[in-house]
């Protein structure tokens, strides 16, 4: 141990270090599996709670008040640009969003604008600077922001989709108009990531939730690029970037040459077979089932031990469900999922 | 050349022979995007169609008919046994299968019936002895019936699912209810599966569409013993047995191991990466994204091509896509693919 002080856990783990345990957070962590929050948005919308630095702030630590996580991720969404774009969010009861009017042709993209981050979407870096001050300094706050597939696909779709046919179909007979849209999300994206450092996010997320759908060529062109594009366009020193793309188990080796410092792993291939395709040197999130925890903990246990044997020594390994955690889960469950990878993990290292 | 009267093309390849060119045909391919299909169907809700022996008959000769695909697969459903166990089974306009009523406990899957096949799917049987009858005798057909997963997560959902997770709940929370589940639905697909066998079958494909959303473990468990099961309960000599189980490409070698002839393989990894996952001893099917036939010829050529030179010297490959054909595709295009397919694979064997 060097006298300087450490960097916290989280971020060590972040930049592919030896830790002494594995870090722990859940994607989704602050949400309405957690009477807090729903006591919360009992008296607030979504977009009011997003929009409310404050309230943003108290919803990010509820999780790490009652669990304990060793990093918090920031309460926003990813679909945060599009309105000032001049598409409108709404999200109707136990549905997901629908967007207004939707992408139905290349010129429907010459009706969005490009806007300036700093002015329309500026609530997201004041709730950024509020929880960044309100969290205890070894917790870092993570920023995030969505990849271009992923908000195309909600602009084209008009809402969240199985199959994103409607999304393939615009990039397939409109690349041009689909290039522009998606330089266009890219750019903003960077934007909105830079804003949140400059506020104090120690690391950021890129989710490009549903390019799963596409086959490898298809990802290399609309996935890959875009993403290299924004992990280099947030290059900074000290602050790791992760990406995490759903549903790319097959080519995690072209997700990881996008250059990010993390990548996300889903729960459809151990992490050793993860580790092999994208080599030794970025660090790996991931990734038991978020089903899992609707289980008993008697079977929830070994399944955590799975994830932990899989991350072989733990070098760089930083634990986290393979997607967002579901709104039925028990948080007695995600108590016991911190404690054990905590204590587990701690165990391991000898 | 032997004076030996040959085996059709398909089911050469089914048994990974050398083939003089690859065989090809479509998942869906009687469908909506045909206008002889929507002729039919104005006229004839779903349910009526699939159990009218005749009109089946006629809708599955007419992309044979329209584009000369080397296989056909009998028109039906998946959910056929779910009416008889006791869940009704309605499609809204533009809506997915809608189920009632759904399993939500345990003692839900006790008032569900164990039918007799014969007796109460004795249409499928007919359908397919009409249609075999029918059918140009170096066009083999193809039966079909779904896996318990998939068929258990209609059940549980009560409709289709992004995510599956009222299904991964009642895994988790009910194992010995979903044991005597999937027990059921496995012996039903057995039966089913011989029925059509029985009827003129020449290889019977298993749908496992939805399993993917399992972890490796759970797909051991879940997966893969219930279509080994299946496997193993409709082996015939000279009948081929597929296996398709959408999304399991991190574990095709898990899936492999149920012992069908041939793995179907969705779009998220060339031929050439499954092949070195399932080894040399099955014959592939697939692989081309159904999205990719919404774009322009000249490049839905290239990706045909790469499929193509994927899967090596060809032996043992069956064209297909990776999942259902979309309803907005152009029939001109499903034309050019399966001429491409037959000229392109052929001029490579030299």
């Amino acid at each position: 141990m060097s006298t300087v002080e450490q960097q916290p856990l989280f971020l060590r783990a972040c930049f592919n270090e030896h830790t002494e345990r594995t870090p722990v957070w859940l994607m989704r962590q602050a949400g309405r599996y957690m009477a807090e929050y729903r006591a919360i948005r009992k008296d607030v919308d979504f977009w009011t709670l997003c929009k409310t630095p404050e309230l943003c702030c108290e919803v990010t630590l509820q999780p790490i008040e009652a669990f304990g996580m060793d990093a918090a991720i920031i309460f926003s969404d990813l679909l945060v640009p599009l309105p000032p774009m001049g598409a409108s969010v709404t999200f109707g009861k136990g549905m997901g969003p629908v967007i207004e009017p939707r992408i139905d042709r290349a010129s429907d993209v010459d009706k969005l604008g490009r806007p300036d981050v700093a002015d329309t979407m500026g609530y997201v870096g004041d709730a950024v600077n509020v929880t960044a001050k309100a969290l205890p300094k070894d917790v870092p706050l993570i920023g995030f922001a969505g990849a271009p597939f992923t908000l195309a696909g909600y602009l084209i779709e008009g809402q969240g989709s199985k199959t994103w046919m409607k999304t393939k179909a615009f990039l397939h007979q409109e690349p041009k108009a689909a290039e522009k849209l998606f330089g266009m999300l890219a750019d903003i994206t960077i934007d909105l990531l830079k804003l949140q450092m400059d506020n104090g996010a120690r690391a950021v997320q890129v989710f490009d939730s549903w390019v799963g759908a596409l086959d490898p060529e298809d990802y290399k062109r609309w996935g890959l690029a875009y993403t290299r594009r924004i992990v280099e366009g947030v290059r900074r020193e000290g602050v790791p970037v992760i990406v995490f793309a759903k549903g790319t188990g097959t080519y995690l080796d072209l997700v990881a040459q996008c250059g990010a410092d993390v990548i996300g792993v889903d729960w459809t291939q151990p992490l050793d077979r993860a580790r092999a395709l994208v080599g030794p040197n970025v660090a790996l999130q991931g990734n038991l089932d978020p089903g899992r925890l609707l289980g008993p903990w008697d079977a929830l246990r070994p399944a955590l031990d799975r994830v932990l044997d899989a991350a072989g020594d733990g070098k760089g390994h930083i634990f986290n469900l393979g997607h967002g955690i579901d709104r039925h889960t028990d948080p007695a469950q995600v108590k016991r999922l911190v404690d054990h990878v905590r204590t587990a993990s701690a165990a391991r290292r000898g």
